[in-house]
């Protein structure tokens, strides 16, 4: 099968968690840049990827896959036997570890991408004003996600079992930016999270990624 | 292992995911009621399995889970071999079944749930007035993502592939109430949707869970 090629931003949030799990599995890729101020991502094109026009896409020979945890889980079950092991355990374990995929998901991102969007891209971008009443709204449901986060990793060593996962994975984008933002208080007043993040985001796969953003 | 519990209401969205699993899968569960209206879902016993007190939880023996999409693939894999088919195929396969599932979980439910609150939910339970400017900017969100369904099911037979999975079944509870509002004209305007909401609401599984809505 001919070989891999990701198309989108490294800045796109959901684009950097697919690239760092091709350099966790340490498998070869082509990078394929979209120039999403030029509406590239709306084209038909990309749109024959991903019919929502939305990055990443992915392609592996003539399979193409879009939504970025369908892609990670994907690459990190083809290459099981590669790099770092993403998936994995007993049926009950990949049950637990689910449920943490999903807390992802539908409690942590949709929160931290409203947060990501008013306190890190709008000031970055020139994207309009802060809006503080949305910050403010949803600084309060992080508040109740990571309290949830701080007793779990109290007992266990990251969020789907004692090692990483994609569970993890998935979070590094969004941390990444909120750790620049004054959302970092949340962070550091929570001892087991502040471990977790110092720990998820010095792994080398996501310094890859990190360093993506700063060539472009 | 003992047998399986499910914790919630059936009016639930997230709890019919997975009381249509089960029916679907044929096993045998106990269905355990959960007073929303007293906050019963808030109290430390609920807690306990689901630390952010939504419905439903779930138990099988000494294995708790929460989040309806952990449990339903949870249920999928671990009866395999019993009841419909639910998750199959090979790595491709399962990969783009993987994107459909993500598009349910990202594109259509956050602007169903919306909808179904304001449109079911709302005048049901007395819970205040439909806020029309919600409606109305979800229901041009909706248009899109009804529009990639309609070419998507012009094409497979089912979202995910030409046989009906988790995927299809994610969408049913959303669907169902919605069908019983004014966004019936959305899905009746286009003939694979249309055709796609008429095979999947006839399943007997789904009738299952319709009748236990009726009996509360």
């Amino acid at each position: 099968m001919a070989g891999i090629k990701v198309h989108g931003s490294p800045f796109s949030t959901a684009a950097a968690r697919v690239l760092a799990t091709l350099y966790e599995k340490e498998v070869e890729f082509e990078f394929v840049p979209v120039d999403m101020r030029a509406g590239e991502h709306k084209k038909e094109a990309f749109l024959s990827i991903n019919p929502f026009g939305q990055v990443p896409g992915f392609e592996h020979g003539d399979l193409k896959l879009f939504e970025s945890r369908a892609i990670t889980k994907y690459v990190a079950n083809e290459y099981a036997g590669k790099g770092t092991d993403l998936v994995f355990g007993d049926s009950k374990k990949k049950a637990i570890i689910g449920v943490w995929m999903e807390v992802e998901a539908h409690q942590f991102d949709p929160v931290a991408s409203k947060l990501v969007w008013e306190l890190a891209a709008k000031p970055a971008y020139g994207m309009g004003d802060t809006d503080k009443a949305v910050v403010e709204e949803n600084e309060a449901k992080l508040v109740k996600v990571l309290d949830v986060y701080e007793s779990r990793l109290a007992e266990s060593k990251y969020l789907g079992c004692e090692s990483f996962t994609l569970v993890d994975l998935h979070h590094l984008p969004c941390i990444n930016y909120l750790m620049g933002t004054e959302i970092k208080k949340l962070f550091d007043s929570r001892p087991h999270v502040s471990a977790w993040i110092a720990d998820i985001t010095s792994r080398p796969a996501w310094s890859k990624v990190v360093a993506m953003q700063k060539r472009q």
